[in-house]
């Protein structure tokens, strides 16, 4: 595999004063490799200058980020390549400096996970996770390096017979996973919860909503337990169905099937 | 200045797996230096055990800490010292590793930041910032490294003549400044708002909690224009009297300059 790259150059270290380790400030993108591509490319670089606007990072060089996905990319049959992206350094303090100093763009190869085939051909166990969302609509739905609730969820289960936990706000209204974005299906309709107040606006989200029919819905536990279908999705693994949620058994149903399928002849799902 | 050091070695440079950079997972502490001395120490020592142990990170070292702060504190007359402890490096993933490397310690001296001695003489200029603070009681309290919520409220101003900015949950309750805590005097009561929903429970807070007779109470904007004094206090600064906050005018009271009487002659205000 080849070396992580930081602003172009190959190195395993960063410098102790960046503020992506200091205080979070910063984003990542979270990327599927296949046959030393990025098939959705285009839709995490369009989330990544969105989410830059926001916090106000604004000189990520994008020709050169792209670049150095290419490089990063190149002879990964299947993979994953993150990339993290912070306002670079700077002094003590909250205070972003006057003048910005240089963004830092990493971009990080890793081993494709090796989750089971049962988890897409028969669907995940899921739990509810105790950790809740805080709701702050000045940071949701952006995958910034803020992820402390999802790692104290992510803490709460050992069992490797459960892929994933779900998370909810201090409404008990249900979100999304720890690392995945979660659907419904309810009388034929395909439904995510909004994430104006938390949660990530993952990029597979994204194009279910933009190309399957998919609609923002809030979602409560009674919802949950009602639906046809529930599946999971992001970037990496395309989209489990949902076998089983705590004591409720769901199918792996026709929806799923088929934007499985649609999704494994786009290149966008392997198993 | 001393180096900075990693795991009590000299260096300026932290590995790029670390989990401190990809999730803010971790936990800081920024410590007052008077002549080679942290005179805190046992405050922010005790706090930042506390909330290892909230986050589940076990094995820090004390004494090694303690002898990593002494060697960078040693020769500084007045400076700051800022401890980084993450849970270390990982995988990609949310999921701690199941065997837990060694957690990252990083000790790092900085420059006295020069706040005008008007500051505390004559007291501050602050603003309400729009940027408000999210609710998780899991989260709330600790000094830990997700703070972007207070990164994206220090933007919201660049006049020098501001010295802070107070923070409020989205229920409007005020909670704390950017970098400070809040506390207001009435009817001669020292009152602080709680920071069991979100804020972090600083050290001088504490300290003025157990030694001053303050006493927690939410604070709603009412109770700010209606105070007879207001305060902002951390480790590093002590305390500040509130001059002004936005149209409001306050005197610096009698509570004020009595509390820091005592912090001068306890050596934790300077000027």
């Amino acid at each position: 595999m080849s070396s992580p790259l930081i602003n172009g150059v190959p190195a395993e270290r960063i410098g102790i004063t960046d503020r992506g380790l200091h205080y979070g400030d910063g984003l990542f993108e979270t990327m599927r490799v296949h046959d030393g591509r990025i098939p959705l490319w285009t839709h995490h670089w369009q989330r990544l200058s969105r989410d830059c606007r926001r916090l106000g990072i604004e000189d990520i060089d994008a020709a050169a980020l792209h670049d150095e996905v290419r490089r990063v990319s190149t002879g990964i049959e299947r993979g994953v390549v993150k990339i993290i992206v912070t306002r670079g350094s700077g002094g003590r303090g909250y205070r972003p400096p006057p003048v910005q100093d240089q963004t830092t763009r990493m971009v990080v190869p890793y081993d494709w996970p090796d989750y089971p085939a049962a988890h897409w051909h028969e669907g995940v166990t899921v739990r509810l996770c105790r950790t809740r969302l805080g709701r702050n609509p000045a940071l949701a739905g952006m995958k910034h390096l803020n992820r402390l609730e999802q790692v104290l969820a992510r803490r709460e289960w050992d069992d490797p017979a459960v892929a994933e936990g779900l998370m909810q706000d201090d409404r008990d209204r249900v979100i999304c996973g720890t690392m995945t974005n979660l659907f419904i299906v309810k009388g034929g309709r395909l439904l995510t919860p909004p994430v104006r107040e938390c949660g990530v606006a993952g990029v597979m989200r994204g194009l279910l909503l933009e190309t399957a029919g998919g609609a923002e819905c809030t979602v409560s536990l009674e919802d949950l337990k009602a639906a046809d279908e529930v599946l999971l999705c992001n970037a990496v693994i395309g989209l489990w169905p949902v076998r089983r949620i705590e004591e409720r058994v769901y199918p792996v149903g026709a929806v799923s099937r088929s934007l499985m399928a649609r999704l494994r002849s786009d290149g966008l799902l392997d198993d």
